[in-house]
């Protein structure tokens, strides 16, 4: 089952390498990872994407609330969040395609963020769902380099 | 010197506790890292935001381009590239309040992805400049939780 955790960390030099480690240690392979800053400078918020047997999930889990600089585990499973992903495509465009890609921008409410004389960039931010969708129909152009994020979530209502 | 790096690896458990640990054993932080799909299911993209000694930047990325699953390691330092961060911010906002933060998601171009009784999801993406720009003026209305995907980037032009 498909799960998406968000880890609440202290900012150190060694957690990220901990908390990998532990997921890879029992060959559990992270689908998605983000590490970002949130609103306190000491504080790193991580938002893992895994797909595996629930049990050895639940072991992780607990070892992870166990390590000092880890100050929150949330499993999101079966609760009512958001989640985003954000996608930069580098896609074939010669002069004479830009205007049929352009509609495709639009239609996904992505935006273009470069155009040169035979590739352009586009942004675009969704669902897994929604950008993979969107990787089909620009395939059919040509697409250069593509990077992910990878998912973000957070829940729905005051719940942390 | 900040540097955004880009590392393509192999999609297989262990790459990224790794990667981490080769940063960390050095006593290197990392600002933030996303790993996402690519294009290719065996492949991920790696992008990792640093700011520390140069002598030691070099050394590890050294290392990493001696990795087994590391593909190809970019340093986008000096070049030309665009790079997006994605954030999704909870704010407290009263009905009275909504009104007034969705004139700063508007300037933002940002987007409203959850309303509730007394908060409200924005979703923004943009430069770190941008989204810490816009994390100050939502302060004043009360961040309840805020979490970043970290940076992602991509050279203009032709290039990889």
């Amino acid at each position: 089952m498909r799960h998406v955790m968000c880890v609440l960390v202290e900012n150190r030099p060694g957690v990220l390498a901990h908390i990998s480690g532990l997921f890879s240690s029992r060959g559990y392979n992270i689908d998605s990872l983000a590490v970002g800053r949130t609103e306190n400078p000491n504080i790193s918020r991580m938002t893992i994407v895994v797909d595996g047997d629930e049990v050895i999930l639940e072991q992780i889990r607990k070892q992870l609330e166990r390590l000092v600089p880890v100050l929150r585990v949330t499993d999101f499973y079966g609760q009512e969040y958001v989640e985003r992903d954000l996608m930069l495509v580098k896609v074939a465009a010669t002069p004479a395609k830009r205007l049929e890609l352009m509609g495709l921008v639009d239609v996904f409410r992505a935006k273009v963020v470069h155009v040169g004389a035979r590739e352009m960039i586009i942004e675009v931010s969704g669902t897994e769902d929604k950008l993979e969708a969107m990787v089909e129909l620009l395939a059919s152009y040509g697409i250069k380099e593509l990077v992910r994020t990878g998912t973000v979530a957070m829940l729905r209502g005051n719940g942390g």
